[in-house]
Formats: structure tokens, sequence, C-alpha cells
């Protein structure tokens, strides 16, 4: 159940590196947790420390290169990587500079094409200074936007891949099963989510990187925050919005509830939701973009009317990331394929200082889709 | 006892504005969860989402100006934050890098000085692509490394700070003291680290965002790694770093503890780390540098012998993250002053494939130090 067989990334650095051949790239250049993660299997909170820099090769054909602070080679070399180059670090003056400089001569030479992430949704997890460091020693390669090649292959998920997430999308449907069973009016949003949390961990979760939420009078207003010292009154709308991972595999949905009672405008606004994230997976199969994903839900959402919603989307891509591409938005052409996770994230303002966001995640099949996360009821759920 | 007050972000941004006018800085652009949250209080766990960008920018005098996605509006208003200009993101197109442009230009015109982290524990959160854009957009401007000056400020906490720092590692060492209660020979690393988890947040710990170790016969050989299925038997030893957080500061110190007996070389080695650490916390005063600190241990730790161990540093800074700066290293010539929050983390190899590694937390006071976690004893602890 953890881990996945050395095929599996013999498969995924294999898929980049056609692409790779096809963009004329020698050499790529990785240097975040999920990418790094995603080609070798490299799995620690380590990256928690901002600290040392780690960095990826992957050469046109072959095997993967780790260029990593010794401290870190015990655990990479419990993955499938064999080429293991280490220096120890923190050293300011040389954090892994001139040792990646060396392995990427060393691979595709001083002319070499060197593919990097630098599009939407990226970031080189490197000091500035010595990303320039690296490219004036490099000074005859060629840098090259390498964002798409790695993001079509990581946005189709294997059936290893997909296994993991429908455990940890099951751990997180218990877990939200519970919390009627552990909320109620009197507890602070603290409590509640201090319960979340153990209740997630019990149910089989690693960790709960990612919970947020609100409980307000009517509806709340804010969806990214963390709880506050709020006491749950009657009356209030609770959202719990969680990323919890299994073996660095993320959920991530969202459920409402409310306390004691429920106003008329609340509980329309909870089946509106409902009825957009309806129509969404009504319209989920391989083929069909994004964009029309989109329409689909924000005609029920708000019918007759355009415009962007706070959130920005209404939906994404799931992996390794608690968010990952393509987008649900009216301009992403992304057209959909199998082995493709996404969430459904239909929300609107129902009023003013009110918001109700309602979450699932699929899988998309060869002939529609597969719900990972147990689909909610229509009706917001009262808890009394 | 959440959150602080106005005025301590007026002094951190001041503190921060003194030295940009000593730099001639005109605006410092931050783009990390850390840098934006020091000067802003804004806490959000949705930084985990990799999709949108987030930038704070600090003119050289007045108030900081946040240039953020719309999802964040409601959180960044709860901060003292008043100045907020949002766009609805994702859009690719233009994710924040025109407003941006204009917000610099607005604050310090075409030909500002622009200071930005380029050193080393830093990176920017910011597409490479949108980077290059915007610095075109600017192209009259002059960019300057700011690491130094927001990192001196950061360095030193102050008494609300410190609060927080004492009450995380309360938290941690009362959970490390249960660990003897719920660890025991026949259960796995794993069913260890989930009941650590959970009696942490039991202890009042908002989040466990960092928890390593391992269990191995004799002793481990990684200190970075997520546990395994390996099951606990007679004469493991077990190590727990955890990295716990109250309110967005860390705790970060490790325990070890034996399984049912211990050999011999292994408990003297615990006493070895013990002996270092009392060394260096005899060492530990303002004026002293961390080079110095280093030394004390280094001694202990290996009489008549140099060379840098595999962890690279003998201890680190701490705060809002795991690991700050400076470093405990033989090179790292910052000078100790009263509110420098450190980990003294003395650690090395006492037999093949064999690590010991401990640690503590402590505040530099006036007049030396005062101990925030709870001081382990010599003695390596036996569950039996």
């Amino acid at each position: 159940m953890r881990g996945f067989s050395r095929e599996e990334y013999q498969r995924r650095c294999q898929s980049v590196q056609v692409n790779m051949q096809d963009c004329g790239i020698d050499v790529l250049w990785l240097s975040t947790e999920a990418d790094v993660r995603y080609l070798t299997g490299f799995l620690t909170q380590f990256w928690q420390s901002p600290t040392r820099p780690w960095y990826l090769l992957l050469p046109q054909s072959g095997m993967p290169v780790a260029v990593i602070p010794a401290i870190g080679e015990p655990c990479m070399q419990r993955t499938w990587v064999e080429d293991i180059r280490t220096w120890t670090s923190p050293y300011p003056d040389d954090d892994g500079v001139s040792l990646l400089v060396d392995t990427v001569i060393d691979l595709a030479g001083q002319d070499a094409t060197i593919g990097l992430p630098m599009g939407p949704e990226t970031h080189m997890r490197c000091p500035l200074a010595d990303l320039e460091r690296i490219r004036r020693h490099l000074g005859n390669a060629r840098w090259e936007d390498a964002t798409s090649l790695i993001r079509q292959v990581r946005q189709i998920k294997s059936a290893a891949e997909i296994d993991k997430l429908r455990h940890v999308c099951a751990i997180a449907s218990r877990t939200f099963a519970d919390v009627p069973l552990f909320a109620r009016a009197g507890m602070s949003e603290m409590d509640v989510f201090r319960a979340f949390k153990i209740a997630c961990l019990q149910h089989g979760a690693d960790d709960v990187a990612y919970l947020v939420g609100a409980a307000r009078a009517g509806g709340y207003d804010d969806i990214i925050s963390p709880p506050g010292d709020h006491v749950l009154v009657d009356g209030d709308v609770l959202i719990l919005d969680t990323g919890c991972t299994f073996d660095g595999y993320f959920a991530d949905f969202d459920r409402n509830y409310a306390i004691n009672r429920v106003e008329v405008a609340t509980a329309s606004a909870h089946q509106r939701t409902w009825d957009a994230t309806e129509a969404g997976l009504a319209s989920i199969k391989p083929g069909v973009t994004c964009s029309t994903v989109f329409t689909a839900m924000h005609r029920v959402l708000a019918p007759g009317r355009g415009g962007a919603s706070l959130v920005g989307r209404l939906g994404h891509g799931l992996g390794i990331q608690l968010t990952e591409t393509p987008s649900i938005t009216e301009l992403d052409q992304t057209v959909l394929m199998p082995g493709m996770v996404m969430t459904l994230e239909p929300g609107f303002s129902y009023a003013p200082g009110r918001v109700m966001v309602h979450e699932e995640n699929v899988v998309v099949t060869d002939d529609g889709y597969e719900l990972l996360s147990v689909r909610a009821r229509r009706d917001i759920p009262v808890i009394v």
C-alpha cells in the first residue's frame, strides 16, 4: 500500500523524457518537493526546513540524478535513484551550486538545453543569487520553460496513484461522517478543528496538512482562515475543508453543517451548490474541456449571470499537491482524460458576507467518472 | 494568547524600514509564507496550494501593501494591513503581474530600487516567467538583495514571540514525556508516530507540521524519513523529532528512547550528545558567535577530530519556520543577541550506520540563556 514500484517511477521519467525529446530539452532541473518526489519517491517532511536546496536532474534518457545535501542521502538511497551526489549543507558559500553545474555538464555538456519550470503554479526552490550564479557558470547553455511537459505527465494519475487517492478520500469521508458525533453548540471552532484532526489521524491519515473553515451565524465569509475562538451557537453554519494525506497523496474536499437549525436561504444555497456539483459531474467524461465543466456548474450557480467568483475557479486537479493543474475555469481549455483526478468545488455568495462552497473529488474514467469522496447529501446536515 | 498587537507589526516593519533606508532600498518585495506572515500576521494553511502567488510590498516608510488573490481578502482584512489590492486568481495570463508592477510604481516610482530576498535559505515564490515579466515592465528599476536586512530583524524575537515559542515548546515537552506511556515493543513506527501526533494535538498544538524519526536495533541511520512499518523490538533505539506549532510558531527538538534494554555504546553516545549540549548551553551568552557555540559542542562530540557531520551543523535559529538563520557551524560568525531563539542539536555517528542526535531549544537572554524545552535527562530513557 505504501510507495510505488520501480516500474512506476521508470514510466513517469520516460513519459517526461519523451516530452523532453519533442522539445529538444537535454536535461531537466527540478527543485520543489512535488516534482522531486514525483520522479523519485523521495518522501520527507524535511522540506519544512527552508535552509537547504534539493535538486534533481533528469537527462533526456536514463535515470534521474539527485544533487542533494548529505543529510538526505540515507532517505534518497531508499528510492530507486542510484546516482546520488551530495555536499555538506548548509554551506552558504557554495550550497550545491558547483555540484549542480558539474552534474549538468556531466549529463549534457556545456551547451545543454536546460529545462526548468517557469510557468503558472511553479517556482524554483533555489535562492535567486544561486540561480544567477548557475546561469553564469553555464554561460553556453540554453534555458527553456519545462512547465507543460511535466504538467502533462503529472496530470494523468496511474492506477496505483488512484488507489492512494481513493484511500485518502475514504479516510476524509469517514472523518466528515464523524463530525456530528463530536461537534456541537458550545464548542469553539478551535476545539472542533482539533477533534477533526484527531479523528482524521485515527481513521488512518498520515497528516492533516490542511484544515481551514469557519462557523458563523447563517453562513461564513472566509474559507481559508484558521479556526478562531468563536463558540458555536444555534444557527451557525460550520464549514470544514480538509487536505489530509496518505503516503503523500491529498484528499481535498469540504463539508457544511448547520448547528441545531438552518435558515431557508442557507439550506437553499447548500442545495444550489449540490445541484451545481451534480451538473458538473454529469458533464465529466474524456474529451470534455475544463471550460465545459465550469459552464455546466456556473449555469446552476448563477443563471443568466457571468463573472468570476472570489475563489476564481470551480475546481482543480488533485494529487501529490493539495491543488494541481488544471483549473475548472471559463478559460481553461484543458481536455479531460482518463486518470485525471479533479475536485469540483462550486461556490457562490448567496447574501452579503455569506458564502457557500461545496466540494467533491472524482477521477475521470474511460466513460465518465468515479467519485472518490462519499457524495454529500443534498440537504445540509443539521447537527442537533 | 493568539495573534500580536498592531504595535508589534509596526515595530517589525519599522525595523526593516530602518535597514532599507541604510541600504537605499525604496520598496521590498516579499512572496513567501514566512516573510508575508512576519510583517502582516496573515496566517493560513492556504499556502499549501501552489496555484496562486501572494505578494507583499513594504515601502521605505508607511504601512505594507498586500497584492493578493481575492480569495485571501477576508483573511488579510483581519490583519493590520489596510491597503489590500486583489485580483481574481488563477488567471494565468496575468496572475498579479500588472497589479504588482502598478503598485510598485505607486509606492516608489518607475526608477525604484527594489529589494527582494536572493540569498541563502530564501527563494521567491513566484513563477520565473512572471519574475522576468515584472523585471521587464520595471525596466528602470534597480534590484538589490534584501536577505540580510530581513534576516537581522527576524532573528531577534520579541517578548510576545518568545511567549509563543515557550508555550509550544512546553506542549512538545509534555508530549515527549507521554511517549513511555504509549510506545512499546510490538507497535509499528507508524503507530507510534500517529499516537505522538494525537498526543501533541491533545496537549494543545495546532498542528504537527513536522515529525520524523526512526527505530532501529542499537541505533538509527536516517533522521529525516517518515515512519515505516518496522515493529519495535527489544534493543531498538527510537528517535522522534518534532516540529509542532502553536499560532504559527514552531518547537523543534527530538528525544531518544531505548526499548526494554540499551547497549553500552548507545547509552554512552546519548550521554555524549547530552554533554555536548551542556557545553553548548554553557557557552551561550550575548556577544558570543555561533562558531564559538559550535566549537564548544564539537569538542565534546569529537575530541581531537575535525570534519563536518552529515547534518552539516549543530543547531539553528527557530521561530515561524522550523529552521531559521543563523546556523551553529564552524564558519557562521553571527553574534548571539538577547531574543535569539536557537536549537542546539549535537549529533554524531558512533558506529557504522548508527547516529545519535540530541536537541534542545533555548532563548538567549541578557546574561545567558533560558531553556524553552524541558531538559532531557543524561541517560537515555528505557521504555520497559
